[in-house]
């Protein structure tokens, strides 16, 4: 059995951002050599997701305004306050429901070293509370 | 290891849809010969979702319903124009926004070449945006 | 390959309820002796979900409150009459609509004997329709 991490890092250029990170996850596969098996893809961040939608700005946009239509920034929020533990404000709820709600892993099949997936899957990072420095996981698993 | 990987064709009928299908996992997972592992149902396509919730048709009515109310077919979308790559008017956002919010993947363990799930867990797939032939992936991985 | 499935059960003595079990997963997958792999969390039950964020209790408060911001227990349910084969009135169609949108299931790599995570990200059994005894699955496989 062949298992292989790798943490990949992302600078983030926007307070909320969609961004698309197929060929990352195809190239770590490809690199990994596992012929038949799975990859799971996720998120580091609680303030942060990953999703599979398709590859098209119009629905990027869509995502980022719609989910802060649901879950807008000046809601009435228990965490909107100052965190001992942290020694600063805590002001990012939205951002951690939005991760919830998007979620924060996909996962797709590996057949004959290639990823298995519909022809308009992308694999997007999401920042919901940029910009920042970022980190998601990649982890092939198979043989 | 056994990894088997099964594309299942499937012919929705209506524009939104709930189809409960964990009979066609558990085939796929008993023809496996895997005894103990996981299995990942997926689906190929980002207007439609998979997801797990109780096998009644009242609790079908209301995810429809619901997610519907939460992202109406007539919000103001950006998805919603003239796509060059398409050739078409792109206008299903909801269904994108839809199909992120309720999922397109699950996963349970297998144990003793059965499929381990809660009493009233069945597996759905959801079209948001039919009728259309689809396509979901069933992944048995074991041993 | 090492595959290991334990059920955990949990009381819950609330209606909603965050239940920080992050703890309980880190010593399963110590106990398995899985160097590399995975581990997957997941809930049995179609009335409770699994989700991933900061370990917090204002935040905890926060995915609650909104939840039923977004799905309230009085909207207009199909699910919320005399079911025959329950013997008893559903009227739990929030929860079940909660669990689905907050997702049921997750997954996080295991590299040297260790559940690999970003440093705030902790794993939370969510109960949206108790008080009940609930089990949760947690599997772990790799080598």
């Amino acid at each position: 059995m062949i298992i292989k991490l790798e943490k990949v890092k992302l600078q983030t250029r926007k307070a909320e951002e969609a961004i698309n990170i197929t060929q990352s996850v195809d190239e770590v596969v490809e690199r990994s050599g596992v012929k038949n098996g799975l990859v799971n893809v996720l998120t580091c961040h609680t303030s942060s997701g990953l999703l599979v939608t398709e590859g098209i700005p119009c629905l990027e946009e869509d995502i980022l305004t719609h989910f802060s239509r649901l879950f807008p920034e000046d809601e009435d929020y228990h965490h909107r306050r100052y965190l001992d533990f942290d020694g600063r404000l805590g002001f990012n709820a939205d951002a951690h429901l939005k991760s919830i709600m998007g979620g924060i892993h996909c996962m797709f099949p590996i057949e004959d070293g290639r990823v298995v997936r519909g022809s308009r899957q992308a694999i997007y990072f999401m920042e919901y509370d940029g910009p920042l420095e970022r980190t998601y996981m990649i982890q092939v698993l198979g043989e």
